[in-house]
Order: structure tokens, then C-alpha cells, then sequence
């Protein structure tokens, strides 16, 4: 069987890492594409990819990922589409997902779109962070619509697994979205806000492991969340709503003294957590993330 | 030389890894103490105490910790003092300071009380899951007041460095206590305000290193924590205000569709968090905490 044929159009960290992930895996050929031709330059010379696309040309790849941005994202599916081959399939990796399927359905005519969302990623951004293990032991979610074809979402199923991932969850846009609120959009939030405070600045020597892991995503590129978080300003705002309701009750249990209310508050959190651990483990995903 | 000879009232996580740590070690007899006799009798049996002290008699000890919750420490206080060894040095590892140093101060005439907070710890408690190993690398704060006789910090400085711990910050209660209200304490409450969210359950499939970062630490002993947040109320509450200003900030832009202010928040905590980076790394402390 001959190797599936992928363009990756975007080589920063996810594309980088897609790219280094297939060539690992072997079955792909490997095409990529960047706007930065140093990056292509770089990506081609380390044999990230097989080959650099020009940006114009028609493409003849049977899977076509956008591993970029949303906006870029938005604004390549006004242009790309034609240049694919039909019955391609064409994919995203974007973090967030109804706005950018919601396009996609409308202007993909002659190829399959499916939109995806590996969960991986690190605070780090650009090709020269990729890694081929990036996806290792993490979850890829796929969007299904009524006009997905079911054959894309299988040949996406079998990309997801064969770049590392140890499962796939398919589901609709909108849950997609309303779950990414919470799991990833929320604690970004809140690690900004976290290091926003007089005192973060004074922590080495008073810190251990909690800071580190509240704090750690803060370092993202403000460009993409704010794209990312615009775009569900709905479920994200539900979240925030009850996260600061949640922070005011233990705000006021402390302020009246009320150690019983204190108490109760602390133990929901810990059976919460104790349930979650007995059903889904309490390991860390690897490595990354 | 001799052994220093150390006795250690309570053998749960924290007690129990500070003899085997010290065991390990090699330089110190250790006597352990604890209500449970079957913890004494399993620490006894696996060698992690040379000794089991019978909680009555006098006490020969260089050095005792009491390695007990802050309630209980305090009311140890009460009774320990008389059965200690002149000279010899009392100390503990609560992670409140303010309250217990004053106390201690009050009541120990004899002996030598100088605080101390190793900054470790796991998301679970007891002996059985107490680890020889879990001070490697970590910080341990020692309290320093007017009253505190400078050989005795000298000396709980080593024994620090004995079980493991990378460094050694000496500070006053006050600046601890302030310090952990942000580095230990708001962490703590994070974790349980954002589990507490109808979204948690349903997470699998969603999710990544992020939700695992924010929630990990929600697993605590309620008892412990509403004592160590009570005892803190003042600095507590004053890093909650500002978390809360800050999440409402992140939730006004959202809400306005202000994109420019959403970026230049998110931008804030970036710049925050790289220039605590560049500072101080980016390393988590080693494997537990």
C-alpha cells in the first residue's frame, strides 16, 4: 500500500509536530507548507517533511491539515479549497470548532471536511519546540455534523492514532466547545490571573509544585487566545461565572469565620476530585501539555 | 560523630518521610511517635524509626518536630515542653507560621522552638504514602524572630539539607505566612472552586495537561486545610480579592467583545510568567508536590 499523502499548510509547533509525528510513523508522505521560508527551509533540511509546497499550486494531497490559527484558519478556507483534490479531506486543528466547521461546511464543495482538535500542545510556540511525541498518549477530538462524510471521520480516527494519540472522541461543535471551556480555555484564564498578583514575583524560595502547575500556561501567545476565547465567549463566560461564584463562597465562608461552611466548601472540591480520580485515573497525559 | 538523635510526634505523609529521609541519611537515630500504635508498629517493623516513643516519658532528643496538624501542634505545646531536653530544639512543619511560632514562643522556656515549613507534600495522606524521597530538591522555609536562637536554625538548616531539600529560605512568620497565601494556599482553593463546575464530570475526551494542573491539589484533608486557611485568613483573603478582580477583568473584556483589552490581559500574565521564567526556570520541583 502506497503512503497516504498529507500537506500540512502552517509548520509552527502543531504542524512541526504532525509533520515529525508522520515521518515517525512512516506511512505518510509529507508535504508542508509555511510563510516563513526559513521555517520550510529548516523543516525540509531536518526531513520534517518530504517536500515544500509553494502556496499556489494545486495540491494533490488525500489530507490537507490547517495547523494554523483560526483567523488564518477562517481566511485559507476563502482560498485553499480549490486547490485540493476532490474528495480530499480537508482539516483544522483549531481549538475551538463551530465557527470554523460552520464555514468550512459552506464552502467545501468538492472535498470532505472534518474538524479536529488534538489535545496536546505546550507553552511553548514555533517549529523549533515540535516533537514527534507530542500527541503521545493524548486524546485527538474529531467534529461530526450532518454533512460529515463517515469515511473522512475513519481515515481522521486512523491519522490520529498513527501521529500517537491513545484515543479519539468524536462529537458536535457546540460540545466540543462548550467542554473546551472548561477543560483548557478556564485554566489558561486562570493562570493569567493568577500571575497577575504583587506577590507572584516574590515566590522563589515559598513555592513548590501548586504554583508551578497553576501558573504554567500563562506563558501562551495572547494573538490566539484571544481569538480563542472570543470565539466561545458564550461557554467560557458560563464557566468564569461559576469558577467567581465558587472563589466568593470560599471568600466569604474565610470572611465570616464560618470554618463549618469552610470545611464543606474544601470537602465538595476533594469528592469532586476523589470521584473523577476513581473513574478516569489521576495520571498526568505524558510529557507535554 | 555521633547520630543526632531526632523525635518525630506523628508518622503520617510528612512525618513519615522525614524518617525514612533521614534513615536513609544515615546521620540520625530517629524516635518516632504516633496515636495510631499501628502506624507505630508498621514504621517500627519497616525500620523507617529506630524507636517508638511511648508518649509519656522524657524525651532525649537533639531535635523533636512535630509533625502534626497546626490544632494539634498547638496543643501539644501545651504538654511537650517539659518532657524535652534542655537545650534541645523543638520545631514543626506546619504550613501556617504566625499563630504557632507565637505560641511556642510563650511556652518554651527550656528548649529552643524555631519554625519550619518544608515545602513538599502530596495530593494524599498517611504513612503509607510517606517517601524517603520527598524532599528532593525542594524548599524548606525555617522562621526567624527575635527570640530565635541563631545555632538552632543553624542546625535545623542541616538537618533540611539532610533529608533532601535543594535550599533553605529564613524568613519571619509574618513574610511565611503572606508568601504561602499566594504560593500554597490560593492553588488549593483554585482547585477546588474549579471542580466545583456541573462540566467536571464529563472531562474525559477533553481533556490535557491544564485541567490536570488546576484540579490536581483539590484532593485535600478538609480538616488540615480549613485550619491552615483560618489561620491565614487576613493574607488569604487579600490574594483571593485580587484573583477575583482579576478573573471579572478577564470577564468584563470577554463580555464587551473588547478584544484589544482581552490581548493586553492575556499579554500581562505572559510577560509575568516569562520573566518569572527567565528568572527562576521553568522547572517543576521533582516528582511530588
Amino acid at each position: 500500500m502506497g503512503k497516504i499523502k498529507v500537506a500540512i499548510i502552517g509548520l509552527g509547533l502543531m504542524g512541526g509536530s504532525i509533520a515529525k509525528a508522520m515521518k515517525k510513523n512512516g506511512g505518510y508522505y509529507v508535504i508542508g507548507y509555511d510563510t516563513d521560508k526559513e521555517i520550510s527551509a529548516l523543516a525540509k533540511k531536518s526531513e520534517s517533511v518530504d517536500e515544500i509546497w509553494d502556496g499556489e499550486t494545486a495540491l494533490s494531497s488525500d489530507i490537507t491539515i490547517l495547523a494554523v490559527n483560526p483567523r488564518v484558519a477562517l481566511s485559507l478556507l476563502e482560498t485553499l479549497p480549490p486547490l485540493l483534490k476532490t474528495q480530499s479531506i480537508l482539516t483544522d486543528i483549531c481549538g475551538i470548532k463551530s465557527e470554523i466547521v460552520s464555514k468550512a461546511e459552506d464552502v467545501c464543495k468538492e472535498v470532505y471536511f472534518v474538524g479536529g482538535h488534538p489535545m496536546a500542545g505546550r507553552e511553548l510556540s514555533g517549529f523549533k519546540y515540535s516533537d514527534a511525541e507530542l500527541f503521545f498518549g493524548r486524546s485527538y477530538i474529531i467534529t461530526k455534523t450532518p454533512k460529515t462524510n463517515p469515511s473522512a471521520i475513519e481515515k481522521l480516527k486512523q491519522m490520529a492514532m498513527d501521529i500517537g494519540c491513545a484515543d479519539v472522541t468524536v462529537t458536535t461543535p457546540e460540545y466540543h466547545d462548550k467542554m473546551i471551556a472548561y477543560t483548557s480555555q478556564l485554566p489558561h484564564v486562570l493562570a493569567g490571573a493568577y500571575m497577575n498578583s504583587p506577590t507572584s514575583a516574590s515566590h522563589k524560595g515559598y513555592s513548590a509544585g501548586s504554583y508551578h502547575d497553576v501558573s504554567r500556561v500563562a506563558s501562551v501567545d495572547e494573538g490566539l487566545w484571544t481569538q480563542l476565547f472570543s470565539q466561545n465567549k458564550k461557554n467560557l463566560l458560563f464557566e468564569l461565572d461559576i469558577l467567581i461564584k465558587n472563589l466568593e463562597d470560599y471568600r466569604s465562608a474565610l470572611s465570616d469565620n464560618d470554618t463549618d461552611r469552610l470545611n464543606n466548601i474544601i470537602k465538595t472540591g476533594r469528592i469532586l476530585k476523589e470521584r473523577d480520580i476513581s473513574l478516569n485515573g489521576s495520571e498526568k497525559p505524558h510529557k507535554f501539555g
